[in-house]
């Protein structure tokens, strides 16, 4: 009762902070009470441990309240005979939403959307729309837009609820949707659907089917979730650590996860060991060579870095492109030549 | 014409895209037909080269189109007396606006919000907003809430639109708003208010003053710009880059402004070598010494990358606070002892 008041994400929050028998014990006592949204906001890592302590039949009550997505999110982690078990215990509705999210590839726009939307049909007037609003039980609990479709179900275009709250009753919606909407297929990249929110300032928009019929929407907050696992990618990638939920690992896990970068590494700097060692000879008569070898090589690798570095952030916001490569490989290739006359003439006055 | 079929966000991109001389031809050919939205989404460098290419007077007209969170960031980067130039060739009421703007500190809450937004009082029905909405005219382009204020304009609730346009016209909406909004002050760090967003999966949030009246508001699109700047930063503090807009500096500008990072890298890199020639007579006579140390310098320096990268990407996502600091520290220590044990086994049997 005491953490009933705190928000589902600050929850997941608290959950994860815990050592891994507390966590155990929190899920437990919880039981029935645990709040799903929660489930949806822990670490994969966190959740894995926490859903073993949940009974299959449980889970499904719990999965049941939460957005497709959402659900389908819980459910790709278990292993294939836990997931038939809860699927099962899913009200058939619920079921076949769910397993139709998981058949989508991971990372598309099918997993990343939301079943629930809002459509109406382009001959309906703003009074029309207002009063089957009213009168509707099943819509989504939140929505930005309400999508224009076609007889054959087809999006023709998109009214956000602003303008729809202005305009008066009379008023046909073809009147006042935008036709440019943007349409995300259901086997788009997520990585591509998130670019194009952050692109256009998008809040929500409709994914459409091979056919190009409307079959769910993805909205802005999960767009953020995608947002954030892409750059925790890209970042853990430049610093060799391997995957995610790092943080919540045993320090032995850490520790094996971590260690195939390092075994890369250590295969390279073997391979400049044994170029040091094809000039035993000569560092035997000249010592200031073997002292002067750490400067040129973290100079360099550092160098390396920063050039990496910025690459890699380019591609992610598509500012490095096919179009340019050769500018920006030129320009870095410059760049590298001045830094080296610099610091070369600097070292050798030091030294 | 051509491109003016296109999104200002692509528009922007193409910007960015071209040669410095073709850059600023573009900008003098669209002259008044530029679109005003594009400056607000260009990078700080080549925005500072277009509004050179920009009249004050013209400026102003195309300011005086912007959110003033938009204008106030265009603003920002122009030296103190072409600011005031520029605004005072504003219209005096954006004038006012934006350079209240401009007063609050940089990447506070004050200058991500707009001025624009939907106030209601506490008493009124969800019919007398509907009619308000339907006769104003100065209202924000897009809203996604309702904020309901009391009579001394301080926010007590939000509706969202999508919850306003499904109740009945006499719900009073008092009965329909959320009490447990969350307000963000006018100096908070755009860090904290990202954070918050993407915490509590918010789409638009009340900012107020000292006094807790409501002032602004900040919508999702800005806060994902700013998690993307916050991002950027994380990477390129990380991979030692200094500044932003990196990609579209010269070459000349590139290296100087990455020379700061490896010259303090020299320093440390002269200090072990200072060490090592401490060590001279010793290498003299076992060049084998020599020989082991990339292997020794470089395994040491990427196992330390690995913690700093997981560190920063820990902080900034607040999972590691001070709170769980201590068992962080010892689990990585620990990590760290694991794979040194390991590599120096399988170092020595190698050599």
């Amino acid at each position: 009762a005491l953490i009933g008041d705190l928000h589902a994400a600050d929850i997941a929050d608290l959950t994860e902070a815990l050592p891994s028998e507390l966590r155990d014990a929190l899920v437990h006592a919880l039981g029935r009470e645990l709040d799903p949204e929660m489930l949806a906001e822990l670490d994969d890592q966190v959740r894995d441990e926490v859903l073993e302590q949940i009974e299959p039949e449980m889970l499904a009550t719990h999965l049941a309240e939460l957005d497709t997505d959402d659900a389908a999110e819980v459910l790709e982690d278990l292993d294939v005979d836990e997931r038939k078990r809860v699927l099962e215990a899913l009200p058939p509705a619920d079921r076949e939403l769910v397993a139709e999210a998981l058949s989508y590839p991971e990372s598309s726009a099918g997993r990343l959307m939301q079943r629930d939307y809002v459509a109406v049909p382009e001959y309906w007037n703003v009074g029309q729309v207002i009063d089957w609003l009213r009168d509707s039980d099943s819509l989504p609990e939140e929505f930005y837009e309400l999508f224009v479709v076609d007889p054959g179900h087809k999006p023709v275009g998109a009214v956000p609820l602003s303008r729809a709250m202005r305009a008066k009753r009379p008023v046909p919606v073809a009147d006042i949707m935008s036709a440019k909407q943007k349409l995300f297929p259901v086997e788009m990249d997520q990585e591509e659907v998130a670019f194009q929110f952050e692109q256009y300032d998008l809040t929500s928009a409709a994914v459409v089917d091979m056919d190009g019929r409307l079959i769910g929407q993805i909205t802005i907050d999960d767009v953020v979730d995608v947002i954030e696992e892409e750059h925790e990618e890209d970042l853990h990638r430049l610093g060799g650590v391997n995957a995610e939920g790092d943080l919540f690992h045993s320090a032995g896990q850490t520790a094996r996860r971590r260690s195939s970068w390092l075994l890369v590494n250590l295969f390279t700097a073997v391979i400049a060991s044994i170029t040091i060692a094809l000039f035993a000879d000569t560092i035997e008569q000249i010592v200031a060579l073997a002292i002067l070898m750490p400067i040129v090589a973290s100079m360099g690798g550092n160098a390396g870095t920063q050039t990496l570095t910025v690459a890699v952030r380019a591609l992610a916001t598509k500012e490095l492109t096919s179009a340019n490569a050769w500018r920006i490989f030129w320009k870095e290739t410059v760049v590298g030549g001045y830094n080296g006359v610099f610091f070369a003439i600097l070292a050798g006055a030091l030294s």
